[in-house]
């Protein structure tokens, strides 16, 4: 699996402190992945200690802080990756960090459906603008689509499809303000790859499956080795045609 | 067209200042709406002046104060509705105000992001929160589904649909914040549907075409009237099976 990032240079990771962003960064490093750069970045590194011991045991680690609601914070971590990556710019994004402000109906209130819209749907656009240069820079020596060239990834969600949350999918999960998230994350995807596409730089929204993570919780079916198997394989494959689309971690298209 | 509304008694649109708002207001009147109050909302009802005087002359429009993004506003118009329309509840809301923060990828920033979610997609939740024992009260008095018992409008966009911004639609209008903000109604308003449908009430999306308004422009295809028009037998025709459902001005489905 790590063997289809062979060509990918340098990868930078967003919410990798735990869960499936520190999953990624362990699969890659323990897949063998190389020679490049990874960036985990973490809002609290120092209170990330599995990603602080993987970094002291792999040299190719290297972690930066960063909060993603914070427009200070993104642009003094695309100055660091831009430190690291240099020339070589930056081959594949992926949007990771994400928080579910569960809510029904009758706990929704505003400022949940803000603050969740703004984790999950503003944060990785607003990272993907500062980390363009550096995208572009990578795309300008490749040709064709994928993460050889450059590549952003979008990790969203199943709950944010609108056509499949109707009938026997209906019963569970009525979080309005993480489904509308991901939904918006889902159409920031599409307008990131209709503004992209010129420049050669793929932009998808990929969902993980149920996972046991802090967020998915223990009854999820996938532990995070699993879905990170499947969510590098399924990376390390993409082309053209997988641009602007939404996919399921097995690979299959999934309805907006 | 106003034929169709005839089984509703109580209606309530918000944005009504002007634009489609206003010309529902108008186009209830002059087609005869009746017997049922038609309560229109704007966040500055002095400064409208038109609605104002279309009130003087119908004694069935109500106008009433509110400015959707505040949630104060939002509980003082519940309770004023509430007095107008008492027992009877509300048999339909069309959450019709919105704005369009423009902003393309170099000029989208996290505020203008955050700004046109809260006013597209988060109001209308709150303001159907709000409303819901009015709608409630109108729906038990029912039975099947449709504004002869409650229905819950909500005024979207084909720019919200993930699906279409692709291709030949992907030329123009790149516009992040905005259509980011009507995708994430489509799911609010999804989740509504799902939630809403034990109690009777409709909940739908409804993109009112192209129209010539301040926001549509004046290269629009359609005038006010004609848009409104085709809006209000959408409306006044619904039943069971568009439930959920996003529709064009024509009657037809939309994909998410
Ligand atoms: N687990 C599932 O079943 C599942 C299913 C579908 C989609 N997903 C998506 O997959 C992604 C990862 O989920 P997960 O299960 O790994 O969640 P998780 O275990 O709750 O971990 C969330 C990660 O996001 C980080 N994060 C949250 N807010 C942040 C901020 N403002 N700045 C920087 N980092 C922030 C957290 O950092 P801290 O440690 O500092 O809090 C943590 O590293 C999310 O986007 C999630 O929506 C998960
Ligand atoms: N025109 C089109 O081509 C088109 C196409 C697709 C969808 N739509 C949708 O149709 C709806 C109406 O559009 P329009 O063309 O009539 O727009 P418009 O001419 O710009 O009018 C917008 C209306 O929304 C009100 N509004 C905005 N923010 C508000 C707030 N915080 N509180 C209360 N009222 C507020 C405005 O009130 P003030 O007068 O106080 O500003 C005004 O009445 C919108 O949801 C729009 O997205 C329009």
């Amino acid at each position: 699996m790590a063997h289809a990032f062979k060509n990918c240079s340098n990868l930078m990771v967003t919410g990798a402190s735990r869960g499936l962003g520190l999953q990624i960064i362990e699969s890659l490093v323990t897949g063998g992945f190389s020679p490049g750069k990874i960036i985990a970045t973490a809002r609290n590194p120092d209170g990330a200690k599995e990603l602080q011991m993987l970094a002291e045991e792999h040299q190719n680690i290297h972690i930066i802080k960063l909060d993603v609601t914070c427009q200070e914070s993104i642009e003094r971590a695309a100055s660091e990756v831009e430190q690291l990556v240099q020339e070589e710019g930056l081959n594949c994004l992926i949007n990771n960090a994400g928080i579910n402000v569960v809510a029904n109906l009758e706990t929704v209130t505003a400022d949940k459906m803000l603050e969740n819209f703004h984790t999950n749907s503003v944060a990785p656009l607003m990272i993907t603008k500062a980390m363009l240069p550096l995208l572009k820079r990578a795309a300008a020596k490749g040709t064709g689509m994928g993460i050889h060239r450059a590549a952003v990834i979008n990790m969203t969600s199943l709950l944010g499809s609108v056509e499949l949350y109707w009938g026997d999918r209906a019963d569970t999960f009525k979080w309005y303000p993480y489904r509308t998230s991901k939904s918006a994350l889902n159409m920031v995807t599409r307008c990131l790859a209709v503004d992209l596409e010129a420049d050669g730089i793929l932009c998808m929204a990929l969902h993980p499956g149920w996972v046991r993570t802090d967020m998915g919780g223990p009854e999820a079916p996938l532990s995070p080795e699993e879905s990170i198997s499947c969510v590098l394989s399924v990376i390390g494959g993409l082309t053209e045609k997988d641009h602007g689309s939404f996919l399921h971690y097995t690979g299959e298209q999934l309805p907006w």
